[in-house]
């Protein structure tokens, strides 16, 4: 059994899936994951103005810090449903709390997909019973590969971490793909450990976190309606619950990093279209929000974008790039390098395009620039621009 | 000759064009507007942090408000050149200006192109003989083509309008194609005039003018470091010059504003790889800002620029677009729009796909959206984004 395994490593998390055919039939398309125990949970929610009902329902939820189950389906966003939107939603969680025998207000709603057609019901409710059913019978990486939409591969990461003498562990799961920006990058997001933390030190572990990773990459420039990130603390490794002030916050912190920055390099990796990774640094910025802004400009910037994939060291872009961001920029200070190729001396050409084109065959790009106008410094991961993105989200609904 | 025909439609301005095999050889890529007499001229430029160097040389020189030349190359942007960049343009300014003996102050130059390499000197500088030679034997149109870089056609409008009893024009060239954003969206125009108007009527005329057609449009939201826009009046119909206060005022604003206007368009239709012209309006909104930062942030949509390409009126797009634009953003209020088609109703579904789908199939396609929360409206250009724009991106330079 499935299930049995990942006990071991996710310990008091079930884990099912099943099929709705949501959008069409042939794969598994909802997905629950239930703690044996109520666990505190903490979330980061999109900042768009249009929200989807789930959003909107997990917002609500999450105000008690309390949590038991994660229901997920993929293929359709229920958002711009309006009321009937919101009664699905409530409906699912409804019928799954009853059938485990839960408050209603211990699950939390996720959707992903297109936007606008209200959730087929008259498919979802009958799956759910299976969905039910087959709790433990799946693993948490099933899950990961039922939430998928136009990802090219499941996305899951785990890290270990030692509290006094037990080893706890964390894991998450993630989808990603397209309409990924800026602030919660991440449609969807499932974090589980079995370490014990305190309601407000588990939600500033995670908001710092998800500051670090899914606010700091970006695909396309599109905020979704439905970006979700949950982090569900079960406390089943019997430690003290972690508090802002003990000396186990920091090393929760680390390993939930290393978690969400693996997770959000692997949704840029797998960006619509992407064939490479790219890694936009900016050095020796006067301060963080203007080192962030000239790199979200560069890193949002389809000409850069094009350049890279089509290998070209088209190094003007990145200097128009940062003309246009917004902050006070001196282009005859600034040097940019391809990986380790310096393109750009003192705002010049440097006469090294044949090593940086050789040096942009490369699979993981480092676009770096020092402004060399004070000590701040930002990081931001994209993508390249390619055709086959136009191409899944001119055909997305087709 | 061909320069005949223009002194009709352009009185005292003649034209001239030649090659210098800038990027490469087999085409006029230098192009030379003189004005008979001393004109007044006005112009609006790049908010770009990094400005070309003959941007710069073109602000310090229309303090004076007054011109005479405007030389044009294309092939090479002169942007991110430091001092040998202002001494190739001043020395462009400072050879024609003696050849045509007048002074270097009244010369203005622009140039399009790669960013990052300095201008072939050593070709420009000994086809500066033929460029001057030529003076006359060129028509406006001629200047068109041989400012154009990946435009695929050159682009020319002219407009007519009486004066008392006399009949005045205005024509405007401009190149485009992409990095177009907004503010000075387009890369270069330059409209002529025989009108005469008062240093400050022309350039109020000239702001207003650009704010509501260049300022409008955005191909792939990239600024670029060469923008420029100049008008020059020579004042050859011998009109009393038209003031703020004029009873003419108004209707060379309006002339002014067709011309670039139309102009505007052209741009956004030759924008890279696009096949159709798209137009977004929003309507009922509280304020002109949110009706802007509304209509730029669908017009900005990778993927709502991509559906429309797909013929897919995925209105999802377009309302998340909004959600996220920073506005405030009632979505039970808003109705949605493609051509005639109205695809949402107040904030839901209103199940005319297929028809929409059909209005989708035109090449110009309206999105309107209806806030239903105030009066003021806003209107951008931009087109569709296909796998041709990133083909010709990835390979611009090779």
């Amino acid at each position: 059994m499935p299930g049995i395994n990942d006990m071991k490593t996710h310990p008091g998390f079930l884990f099912s899936t099943a099929e709705a055919a949501i959008k069409k039939p042939g794969r598994k398309d909802i997905a629950l994951i239930v703690s044996e125990v109520e666990s505190n949970i903490a979330g980061t929610f999109t900042k768009n103005a249009v929200k989807a009902a789930p959003v909107r329902l997990c917002m609500r939820n999450i105000k008690s810090g309390k949590g038991r189950v994660i229901i997920v389906n993929s293929g359709n966003a229920n958002a711009c449903t309006g009321k009937r939107g919101m009664q699905d939603a409530e409906k699912i969680a409804a019928d799954v709390s009853r059938r485990l025998d839960i408050k209603p207000s211990l699950a939390y709603i996720c959707s992903t997909g297109v936007i606008g057609t209200p959730l087929p019901m008259e498919r979802i409710t009958p799956a759910l019973d299976a969905l039910v059913g087959n709790v433990g019978r799946s693993s948490f990486a099933d899950v990961a590969e039922a939430i998928m939409t136009t990802d090219t591969f499941p996305k899951i990461v785990s890290r270990s971490l030692k509290i006094g003498g037990k080893s706890g562990t964390i894991t998450g799961v993630c989808k990603g793909a397209g309409m990924i920006a800026p602030n919660m990058a991440t449609m969807l997001c499932f974090i589980l450990t079995d370490v014990a933390l305190e309601k407000r030190a588990l939600g500033a572990a995670l908001k710092e976190s998800v500051s670090k990773s899914f606010n700091r990459i970006t695909i396309d420039g599109d905020m979704s309606t439905n970006d979700t990130v949950l982090l569900m603390a079960n406390g089943m490794l019997g430690n003290a619950p972690i508090t802002l002030k003990s000396k186990y916050f920091s090393a929760f912190s680390k390993a939930l990093d290393e978690v969400t920055y693996a997770l959000s390099k692997l949704v840029v990796k797998d960006g619509e279209g992407a064939t490479k990774l790219i890694e936009v640094i900016v050095k020796g910025a006067k301060s963080d929000s203007h080192a962030l802004k000239a790199a979200f400009a560069i890193a949002n910037s389809s000409l850069v974008k094009t350049a890279i994939y089509g290998n070209d060291a088209n190094w003007g872009r990145i200097m128009c790039a940062v003309g246009y961001s917004g902050i006070p920029f001196h282009e005859e200070k600034a040097d940019v390098f391809f990986n380790a190729v310096q393109v750009v001396k003192r705002g010049l050409a440097n006469n090294k395009d044949k090593e940086a084109t050789a040096a942009l065959k490369s699979k993981e790009i480092a676009i770096t620039i020092d402004l060399h106008a004070g000590k701040s410094s930002a990081r931001v991961l994209t993508c390249d621009f390619t055709e086959e993105y136009i191409r899944i989200n001119a055909e997305y609904r087709t």
